[in-house]
């Protein structure tokens, strides 16, 4: 079947997408079915079906729910398991510097993107937060920390997410300047040393997994 | 005049709030007038008048429109010149502790308070955010910085801003554990020695005031 051909719920309901609008449906509808139902509730199938195209077009646009989700709600243009593996290529000491710098060169392409609806969602809706923890902590951060196998993991990718989620804040939400304005090796000078710290630094307390 | 005697706009709609309950209608009418008019905008008389009590009330109840947004907004039960002055009293190396320890202990003891409806806020409306940037930078953070007197005291400022409400997120908005749940030590321990970088060590940047 080609991307261009809708699935059976399209032509149940008399709706046509194709190529570009089959995308952009499915952008639409995974944005009410995450915010319904939560990352882990959320199916393609389901996301499809609202989108009124056939599940395999899911696979076809983005090759996924992981990556659909980072696309929609963290506007990420990236799949996580490729950047996980590109992060983890490289010098472990240098590890915080490049999460920080992809964390904001990518906010930074789409001037923090769809970040403050996810900022607004998470404060609203416990199922995106439910849903920004799987995919940020479970899909992104966790498999990074994994790689160091240090004490407290879970507590680091917290800690990475604290960091990362308040940079995003005060860059993109409530843009307090400079910290809004600066350049992003700026950013990433003044705070890849607080994420090496939390990837691979002591943190001072005892291993409590 | 006593505090439990209702101004002039009180008595002109017939309402007469008195005592605790004159406390409370400024609280209402100062989340309302904050919303509406940001920080800088609202002023002591305009929130007065909507609480239908006197101005004079305001600096009875709440020592000034510092303290009530503090209060109202930030839901944090002091003053914000007073903490400020206890942080400064000791030891400089131990400056991040005191801060981190100060904010987590207050925001615990309310589990979070209004922090996800400032977030709420801050994610939807401007003036949510130049209210944060005017009380948060101004009256709390830059008065620590520039007692540091430090290179980079505007930014030093926002990254601090940017990893308490970073912290403030995961714990009490987005409830992401372990952080949502370990005790407030494990906080201050881990956390500490980043605040204590962005207060008084090297960002590694140049001056760029």
């Amino acid at each position: 079947m080609s991307a261009a051909e809708p699935g059976p719920a399209a032509r149940r309901r008399g709706r046509r997408p194709a190529g570009q609008d089959t995308r952009a449906a499915l952008v639409r509808a995974a944005h009410d079915v995450f915010a319904e139902n939560g990352y882990e509730g959320a199916t393609v199938r389901a996301i499809a079906a609202r989108a009124g195209v056939d599940a395999a077009m899911v696979n076809h646009w983005f090759g996924g729910k992981e990556a659909l989700f980072a696309q929609v709600v963290l506007e990420l243009p990236f799949d996580p398991q490729t950047v996980v593996a590109t992060l983890l290529e490289g010098d472990l000491d240098t590890l915080g510097e490049r999460v920080v710098r992809r964390f904001v060169t990518v906010w930074d392409a789409t001037a923090g993107g769809t970040f403050p609806a996810l900022i607004r969602s998470l404060a609203s809706h416990d199922q995106a937060a439910s849903g920004l923890r799987d995919f940020l902590i479970k899909h992104v951060l966790s498999p990074i920390v994994d790689r160091v196998q240090p004490d407290n993991p879970h507590l680091r990718a917290n800690l990475c997410a604290a960091q990362l989620i308040g940079i995003g804040m005060i860059r993109y939400v409530a843009k307090f300047d400079p910290l809004a304005s600066v350049d992003v090796e700026t950013v990433v000078t003044t705070v890849a040393p607080t994420l090496q710290r939390y990837l691979t630094g002591d943190l001072g307390v005892a291993d409590q997994r």
